[in-house]
């Protein structure tokens, strides 16, 4: 048996618990943590600020797994270090209600700081992480209370920098030159399919030269040049820092280094003895860990709770000095909200020609913004069309992370991601923005929101075959049912500007997932709310916007966004046919889902099986509220380039065809 | 006025063209075609090779335009040299029912190689266009018959390579090392939001240079530069090349060049009438072409006559040369199938244990490889786990384009748009694999194919929590729904070995669109078909799969891919109970909504109310099929990390579960 340091054992440690529970398993990927333990052991037993006791301080370093498939490297050093993990976690590694998934999931595990596991998110959410850092500190820290102040770190794979939104994410980074932000590169040149060089053979140095950032290349098995690397990369300001990391995957496996076998599978029961009996461990003791090594790790508690005490003493002190300061980081770190976030929502008039839900949106940000100053966002590359620019605030950038307006360039995965990085971090309330249709680019990201149950905000103009002349590719027809799948994400059309009101104050409250806002980039009118319902009733989803004379309508007329307009007109002209007609304006269905039967019944009596539901978007799904003998008038086929009047009437989403639909299903 | 030479009035006619379309159509990108016409110009006229006549010639050069924006450069070079698009067309920009619209769109008009305006999928699907072409030429052209031998060239923004496609597509490229691969990138600074400093900084030299490409830099409106350019890139086989022309966006305009006012909106009556005269136009003219301009250009016709000629002299002495690769060439050009496909699909007997429906997929794959030898792809990084490798042919790769396992990368957007691209040059019938989850990653591009209508194939294994123990991250929920949603994309969601083999020739036979098959990663029981119904009736979407021993059953189970199995199951107990069932195997929504009413009412027979569907994924839009009534088993809420069975126990995705809601329905 090879005579190991302590330092060798704390790093074996991390490889033998790792391969001992994807053995356990039966599946998962033992070769990245086997091949970054050296590099992991470094950071977090010599640089990395936590405290595993409150694993939500506000001002700990954030460490980001986003090559999630190495799970046990993670969930090793969180047990090792003292969260609450218990080795019983561990031990049942990918099953059933254990706290240790085969990809690590925010929320269910102390110390998890995002969910990873589709490849490239992990950087774009530590950029999202490091921006929020820079703007906090700008914005609340003084020379003598630095209350935000803290790194970044992301431990990514060759895997990562192949996906494009590594590209975004690297290149908005270096825009911005976030110098807080540390990635760790293992760089192993083997992925799944085999050696990196069948597919991967770009300069990574050159690469990331060209974004901008500071760039180290070491042996990623000599800690000393870890050490010393991640020493370089936090005196480089100004830089995020990529530590290039060569390193041999499944390092310690006598027969699976350097092979892609041990990428993603366990390494067979006698290559786990042979491995142990390698690094000098009893090939017949599992998920061992010697005292001394447990010992070692666990000086992470003691300086966490040290570090977490001063850093407690100078936020008391400048509380003191600051109460102001320290009163709104304290509300936006916690996520309160005004009390009178209803009182302050904007109510519009009617008005001639009408108003874009999108113009509309924008007066209702900035006056939300007056009472959340935690608002924070901006647009992929379009933020005069989806009027998202806060007043009175400048631009976000490398020279003034205090301002609010971000421009995120045409990289909407990237923004996606960062704007989970932000609302992971806290303090801050991110939203980012493009066309409904580009949402597609951003949806591995929004998917990650849901999942998580981030409360990221997107706000989606240009909503539908109603944006006119730009033509198909920018029309959105499948999303609005594409993300009525996707489970906890909140969707929200509003149909005039007063149920753009209530609609971001639903977005904000929103805490389970991401929200949408999806605006149409053309005028609609603003009804009449002296005619028609309150538009508060947009929080519960679905309302009857217009009821018939009678008290059992004919026939339910259901809208979303720009179609209730059609909806209410067909309601005039059959009320003077004399057919009786309700119209429901449907800006949510997952809110009217959540409304309880009474109300859903009420809203839709089951009694009245004439309904004709009408959105400029695919049918799916409309059966689900017009039933079986309903009719769902929609867009089944891709949009067309022309004035938008001229699309609607040639696909048919007229008034005259939500009039000729009813009067067939009463016939 | 300036005394102009005849150059100048051809580039100048591009730029007029251009801002009269897009001030006559109120809306447009007047920019970038004002900025590009001189690179444009100097491609078109004394490179680009193509004949006008025969967009469809196989030998053409590929021209693709990644800025779909700037649509109204490639209108006025199609008009200009004489492609079928009238000036009337042009008139038309962005009008109901023209040739012309905001985007360009690929089937609509002549010339349009691909559909572009979502960013940066141009630039990835170029690359496949190079793919195909270097694969058609290194697998049949001879060195007297160089058959297939053209360049595909792209033009394209600084917004294209924001996007992070564009880093996966370049990536792949460099080290591809597609030597016919020639992006002119117009680098002009402005975005939409303005400046590109305000979040576009990297160093594009150092980037490309990374990924192994050769780059030059050149002033983009100086012609000669152009050509020299253009011509070093020509002779640098072996790389990628990219020539970054600097530019002014809206050069011409006195006003407004180099804002970004002119990147997406009209110029404005008066701002056009100041750019005419400072162009040396008459500037009550609109849409004027000079004389000599036109004659100028229309010289691609009589170039392209002779080319084209020349090419079909080429193909004839190559036929009798080489008559059987001719033929095969041929046949793989003209996407001409065997006859016998049918008889070669294998079949598979009942087996022990079953067979995951991804293992089923690689003996359909290699059995119908055998007849389509032009079946060439590959996965993004996980072609074991996707089961997607053809037997007999290597890894198609910088030393080898004849062979046909491809190693995408972790790529998932840039190998859906390479797809694309393959699909669309001809010659070849390409695939892409991934985890049905990462289909996220892809789908702009998904889309693309759908909008366009090209017939891509996406195997997508490991499709819902059955996959285990990877987690929630990895399972897809929403997907299938998201995509039925989709218009002309075919979702093949097989039951078993049987349906796959049909589901596979339904994929490759279907070219509306791009095909979707959708497989497990989990062993289902292979169906013994002397006991239920024939797996060729996989082909109609749906169908009765075992029917109940009662002419009109009680109930009807439906189901799709894995979970028929558990519909099959309820059946016999629930006979066994003398409850009356009938099983639907479901694979496809969208061929069973092609059949007939006669069909779909056989199937699911108006009268039987009493339905119940179980499909381990979203439930929205399964009320389409079983009515008000009926009841949908489903997963409407995300995964977890656990082995398979227990995770479809504890979602209710079980047999006694369709048993119970049955009986509830029967109740």
């Amino acid at each position: 048996m090879p005579n190991t340091t302590l330092e060798e054992k704390c790093v074996n440690t991390i490889r033998t618990l790792t391969i001992d529970a994807v053995q356990e398993a039966g599946s998962g990927h033992p070769g990245m943590p086997m091949g970054m333990a050296d590099a992991a052991f470094v950071l977090w037993t010599k640089f990395l600020k936590h405290d595993p006791s409150h694993p939500q301080w506000h001002n700990r370093d954030r460490f980001v797994l986003s090559a999630g498939h190495g799970s046990m490297l993670l969930y090793s050093l969180l047990h090792l270090t003292g969260y609450d993990l218990s080795l019983e976690e561990l031990k049942n590694y990918r099953q059933w209600g254990s706290l240790t998934p085969g990809h690590p999931e925010y929320g269910l595990t102390p110390g998890v700081e995002t969910t990873t596991g589709p490849l490239g998110q992990g950087i774009g959410t530590a950029v999202g992480m490091a921006i929020a850092e820079a703007h906090l500190a700008a914005s609340f820290n003084t020379s003598q209370f630095p209350v935000t102040d803290h790194y970044t770190y992301a431990l990514i794979s060759d895997g990562d920098l192949m996906e494009g939104i590594s590209h975004e994410a690297a290149s908005l980074a270096g825009h911005l030159q976030l110098g807080k932000l540390i990635c760790l590169y293992d760089s192993n040149n083997i992925s799944i399919e085999g050696n990196t060089n069948i597919t991967f053979t770009e300069n990574e140095e050159k690469r990331f030269e060209g974004y901008g950032w500071h760039v180290q290349k070491i042996n990623g098995h000599d800690r000393n040049a870890v050490e010393e690397a991640l020493q370089n990369a936090q005196e480089k300001t100004g830089k995020p820092s990529v530590i290039i990391c060569k390193t041999h995957i499944a390092q310690g496996s006598p027969n699976k280094h350097d092979t892609a076998a041990a990428h993603g599978s366990a390494l067979g029961e006698e290559e786990v003895r042979l491995t142990k009996e390698n690094l000098g461990w009893d090939p017949d003791k599992k998920f061992y860990i010697p005292d001394e090594v447990l010992q070692h790790y666990r000086k992470a508690k003691e300086n966490g709770k040290k570090w977490y005490q001063k850093w407690n003493n100078l936020w008391d002190d400048f509380a003191e000095a600051e109460p102001q300061k320290a009163e709104q980081l304290d509300r936006q770190i916690h996520r309160k909200f005004a009390d009178n976030l209803s009182d302050d929502l904007p109510e519009f008039e009617v008005k001639e020609g009408g108003m874009a839900t999108r113009n509309a949106s924008n007066t209702v940000l900035n006056a939300i913004h007056k009472q959340l100053p935690s608002l924070i966002g901006g647009s992929a590359d379009l933020a005069g069309s989806t009027k998202t620019i806060l007043d009175g605030t400048g631009d976000f950038g490398p020279d003034d992370y205090v301002s609010k307006n971000m421009h995120f360039g045409v990289r909407e995965h990237g923004m996606a991601a960062a704007v989970n990085g932000m609302a992971l971090h806290k303090g801050v309330i991110p939203y980012g923005a493009t066309f409904f249709v580009f949402s597609d680019y951003a949806r591995p990201s929004i998917r990650i929101a849901a999942l998580s149950e981030i409360p990221s905000i997107f706000v989606l103009t240009h909503d539908s075959i109603g944006l006119g002349g730009d033509g198909p590719t920018h029309q959105p027809v499948e999303h609005l049912a594409s993300f009525r799948a996707m489970p906890n994400a909140l969707t929200l059309r509003p149909a005039d500007a007063n149920e753009v009101s209530w609609a971001w104050k639903a977005a904000v409250e929103y805490q389970n997932g991401p929200s949408l806002i999806i605006l149409t980039r053309q005028n609609v009118p603003i009804f009449d709310r002296d005619e028609v319902a309150d538009a508060s009733l947009t929080q519960k989803g679905a309302y009857i916007l217009a009821d018939s004379a009678k008290e059992t309508p004919d026939v339910i007329l259901i809208g979303t966004g720009s179609e209730v307009q059609l909806a209410l007109e067909a309601q005039r002209k059959l009320e003077a046919d004399g057919v009786h007609a309700r119209v429901v304006s449907m800006p949510s269905w997952e809110l009217f889902a959540e409304q309880d039967q009474a109300y859903q019944d009420e809203v839709l009596p089951p009694s009245v099986k004439a309904r004709v539901s009408i959105e400029a978007a695919a049918t799916l799904g409309w059966e689900r509220w017009i039933g079986s003998e309903g009719t769902a008038i929609g867009v089944d086929k891709f949009g067309a380039s022309a004035p938008f009047k001229k699309i609607y009437e040639n696909y048919g989403i007229t008034t005259d065809r939500v009039i000729e639909e009813a009067n067939k299903l009463l016939a």
